[in-house]
């Protein structure tokens, strides 16, 4: 299995007033991995979107077990579970460096859609794109 | 089954390149909509941490149907579909105004903790919030 | 003078860990009282968007007098300070609904562009757009 | 003069409708520098909020110049322009790595506040802090 790890250091303006990082910014953590993930493919996703293909988010699930505070360092790291030509699941888990606790886990399920919207077959449409997300596999 | 229903007018800054709202924001809905229900109950939320009640989101979990746009007008339908004296489970539904479609559905699974982030029996050490809340059941 | 007064009530996710709303935010309830402003011309703001017409920030300006915090009510004033053809000056002023302080002060300048970000006279392309707006002031 | 540089990488969240950043999260680029420009001093702004110190924004002014866009690299160069026993303004610079071009530029004005957002005398209860800060001019 390949998997990605992306470094990112807590916001100031990701905490809320219980002192540690609000829930949803780790959907925006996993998406930062996920991004540097795909890129390694040798294509990055801001290519694939200028060339018509986005990878919305169907589905998105994750468990918190710790709170990470500003300014702690934390490891993303993601990897694909499932990849098929119309739909893409990916697996995340989030590392905090200082004392190697998971802070978060989750998924997060995506499709193939056009500038419009609508669903494609990326191993029909875009056979290359797709070859290059396997070697992600 | 008790429900509350909010509504949220979509803001610019929550839309994304894709020119619909991001993922993540679904879930700040969730807790507008989540606040606003437990507000019901003859206590708000913010009361609760006031006394050194805390509940935090222990898992999310969402599905996107629908792209909300800028602007759109949003109702979050909120309910709670299980409540112990540890825990509590909260649903949601998100409907677009304008043509009643479903735009995103999820739940938050939440813990009752003291301001040292440990869990604490809300029916034993606070039995008057948790009856307070039972009535929202 | 013609102003506007925008209703919003501070949420979770907008505290941070000094447990008052993060600064920044404050350009985010600017820009809804805007639209909100805006709106009340007989064409909305995402109207002209729609038709080609965006009025993207070139300038912001905030003081930060208080500090609002979780679940306050927060009444925003939006007015137009000056209108060209090319540009349009917006002033705001926040107050906390509980005790009528003013919790934020501010200006955004802004100019008009079309869907390649190239400056338009909007008094020139779209006169009829152009008067709607000049009934704001 | 002294000053930092700090990399952020746009992310997909901070896009808007436009395709570009979404205006008001350049102030949280400049906090994002702001903080790693104060770590250089020998202590950290955590630490310091740690011991009571906290250092609020009063004042944010921003020209926004060029839109970035999402998976861009950004270069925030930030330093201090004044600094006394009770405040401080902080100057930020945000350049595009690709073409070198300014982004954004920008300053915001503090204050140092106990944890009860008391304004306090820097220079003369937390000397050995001041002395660090005034390294960093």
């Amino acid at each position: 299995m390949n998997f990605n790890e992306t470094k990112v250091v807590v916001r100031y303006a990701e905490t809320d007033k219980m002192g540690v990082v609000y829930h949803s910014n780790y959907l925006i953590y996993f998406e930062i991995a996920r991004t540097e993930f795909i890129n390694q493919c040798g294509m990055s996703y801001r290519d694939m979107e200028d060339i018509g293909i986005m990878i919305p988010v169907l589905e998105s699930n994750c468990k918190y077990m710790n709170g990470a505070k500003y300014n702690d360092e934390l490891t993303i790291k993601a990897w694909i579970e499932e990849l098929s030509a119309v739909r893409a699941k990916f697996n995340y888990s989030i590392i905090r460096e200082k004392d190697q606790k998971e802070i978060a886990r989750g998924n997060t399920l995506h499709t193939f859609v056009d500038n419009n919207f609508k669903i494609i077959n990326l191993k029909k449409k875009y056979p290359e794109v797709m070859s290059k997300l396997e070697q992600l596999l």
